[in-house]
């Protein structure tokens, strides 16, 4: 494909996927694609019950259509489109979501959200679901790889405007669209690309997922209607590369297709809070499990960091969950207090404990040119003149330490316990792993759910 | 108001939106809503039936929620969402709109679709809904003029990306929206602001409307509901105007806000096609009407025009409608031939006529750089060596000769004609000249539409 004249690029990658044969995915993918979509189910049911997503529902609810598929956690059943909005919003609002760390793509997010939402409609097999979602993931992060990163950089959140040529790309499949109509479902994403990063902070930084899934989604089943566009939404002078990037590699939008697939280079996220705190994270998690170390033993915790970390993560007095998500002190102290760092330790509640506050206050910073961002060292100053080290140099979660399918399992469940805990994990998880073999995919949203009845 | 601060410029023009009182809208300004509204109707009525729309509600019916309010010229019910998006749609598929010269905004589609909806489900009065309208536009306009015309050049599709702040500042004044939430209304605005001229010739370029009527109306419901934004949406430094232009003037956004009003500055259209070619057109007519002119009589129609006009239409063999939409020779040869150029004279079948095309043959285009872009000269050869001239200094439409009210009806009631020749045009045009004194602005749909029970 590397031949392939840039002018035709959308029509090219239109093509790749409308002409992917299952067969063609290699097993170690399909096994990629699993992992992603149990991690973002936790992320859904994690968030499900947030106020982001109460007050996103109190504006919709009124205008939803048919009951035609799944609100993940909750249970409530709306329009395709609709869940394909919410869904996301919920697997995006705790920032527990995967990375593709190349973009800083969140991949599976709107391309799950969709493609779940249609897949229950459409009655789709497990197994072609994990053929649409594989291939909605590689259109995205290559969109993403071919604007990366000034495009991030510019101010674009990149998950959304990525992420509607990925939803479109994974439900066109799902549809059935031939390649014309695919390229249409891509030029009609490149129209409705949008999301900026400076909103971030407020409520609508995860709304920008849900309008990706949701836009991704209606392009898709557009195209199929015959709704018309143009076949350069990519590459086109007035095309998305063009005008959202002030520059672009278009030959990463088709280079090597059906050989490489991004979804090879997805990582998940142990702790739901900044990715440059996560080995300074393990190595308290890790040093905590040491004789003697107890929060009040602890005179002082020394952070020896990349300056990065302080300029992202630098907040030594958080007051609310939402901040302490980007305080490596907060981290630290939570780290040593609750020998954990999940959902719970970004709370309000645990941000204001008087036992965090007053470790968090011991917590220095330590900038060292010379460490590696991926990295981090901690020394822990005990009472009585005990000094304990230890060195991270790749946190748990990055892709040279990946998490184990044992750790998504038990991230998912520590998740489904905290936004709905009446979920047979145990099902869910069996589930997720013989999805491929399973002949109704929209089993996957009806076992991550409570039944319409109790449907909150 | 020329002294606020440009890192507050969101606010203050969420304040001003949200204090702003009726009475202090001047009488020439609400009179032009008004025209602006019947241009905007007919538009809507001539375009109801277009495949375009028929293919959206192919796609959209499915999803939709309870029937809430109406679709122009059809009847249909559909919820308030997808009735912001169809209508729009309506309205601008024949490219008949208004524009804002300087911005080359359409500015009534977003905002009149968007807040015309949500006026069927408050029950607005039609007072209410004038001047909510009024205060869309301008939000519209500014955001445009701020960013004009780096913005437009780039590739955007200046009419969506600024009119969903439109739309969104009409119905948050609609809904009541204090300044708080009216500043997040914009941030939400800013992140699904979108829409490339990329798509241009396709459906996709009208739906880049849709979207933008939908969006804003939503981004003001879920306002309305406490879902937080960004309060700098527009200057921020990850904001509208920073990420989507390469220059601003954010004092554009503030500078004599209730002294000034963009509406002021609106045109309407006689002529369904490229604006340039008006000039041509009413130089064309007026000699139509010269004893001697028959189409057999014309050896030859000589059109001097600026360079331009060769440029953006100067194709001398189109094939379609749509082409001939762009084709200054079609233009001439139509209005020689018809005696008007309206949507029937851009069909298929009026540019494949053998007559049409006959005289079409005979249209030479002489550039002449010392025309002014608004200006044409005609000159045209007939049998026998009479030679007739005509030169037009200022097309009809313009700002200089602007269309008359009883032009705007006249172009109201071929469009009804069109569309839905049901309508009972006399009143739906007394209805418009009286909305600000109409109890129930939703009567302004009923009266565009068959009742429900005749709808398509």
């Amino acid at each position: 494909m590397s031949n392939t004249p840039q002018t035709g690029v959308t029509l090219a990658l239109a093509r790749f996927v409308v002409e992917s044969r299952r067969e063609a995915i290699p097993a170690p993918v399909i096994h990629e694609a699993k992992r992603a979509l149990l991690n973002w189910a936790g992320c859904a049911l994690g968030g499900c019950r947030d106020e982001t997503v109460d007050t996103a529902l109190a504006a919709l609810a009124e205008f939803s259509g048919p009951a035609q598929a799944t609100l993940l956690g909750r249970g409530e059943r709306m329009d395709i489109l609709s869940v394909a909005a919410i869904n996301a919003l919920s697997s995006n609002i705790l920032d527990f979501d995967d990375t593709h760390l190349r973009t800083v793509i969140h991949p599976t997010v709107p391309v799950a959200a969709a493609l779940l939402a249609l897949a229950e409609r459409s009655r789709a097999t497990g197994a072609q679901f994990l053929h649409a979602f594989i291939l909605g993931v590689e259109v995205e992060c290559r969109v993403g790889n071919a604007v990366s990163p000034e495009h991030y950089n510019a101010g674009w959140h990149v998950t959304s405007t990525c992420g509607v040529f990925g939803a479109a790309a994974a439900c066109g499949k799902l549809l059935g669209l031939d390649a014309r109509q695919m390229a249409w479902a891509l030029g009609i994403a490149a129209n409705v690309a949008s999301g900026l990063t400076g909103a971030h902070g407020s409520m609508t930084k995860s709304w920008n997922m849900a309008n990706a899934a949701r836009n991704g989604l209606l392009a898709a089943l557009m195209a199929q209607k015959g709704y018309t566009s143009t076949e350069h939404g990519l590459e086109g002078e007035r095309g998305f590369t063009r005008v959202l990037a002030q520059r672009r590699d278009l030959d990463e939008l088709v280079r090597g297709l059906g050989d490489t697939w991004e979804l090879s280079q997805n990582t998940y996220k142990p702790y739901p809070c900044g990715i440059v705190a996560h080995p300074v994270i393990d190595g308290c998690l890790a040093l905590r499990d040491e004789p003697g170390v107890r929060p009040d033993s602890i005179e002082r915790i020394e952070l020896h960091v990349h300056p990065l970390v302080r300029m992202l993560m630098g907040n030594p007095t958080p007051r609310t969950g939402l901040q302490a998500k980007l305080s490596v002190q907060h981290c630290a102290a939570a780290a040593f207090i609750h020998g954990q760092v999940g959902v719970r330790e970004f709370t309000d509640v645990c941000v204001s404990d008087p036992a965090v506050l007053a470790l968090r206050a011991r917590v220095t910073l330590v900038e060292d040119a010379a460490m590696p961002k991926e990295s981090a060292g901690i020394t822990l100053r005990l009472a009585g003149g005990v000094v304990l080290e230890r060195r991270i140099a790749q946190a748990t979660g990055s892709l040279e330490k990946p998490l184990s399918d044992a750790a998504l399992e038990k991230k998912f469940c520590a998740l489904a316990q905290w936004g709905w805990p009446g979920c047979d994990t145990r099902r869910f998880i069996e589930l997720v792993w013989s999805l491929d073999r399973q002949a109704d995919a929209g089993a996957f949203a009806r076992a991550a759910a409570p039944p319409p009845d109790q449907a909150a």
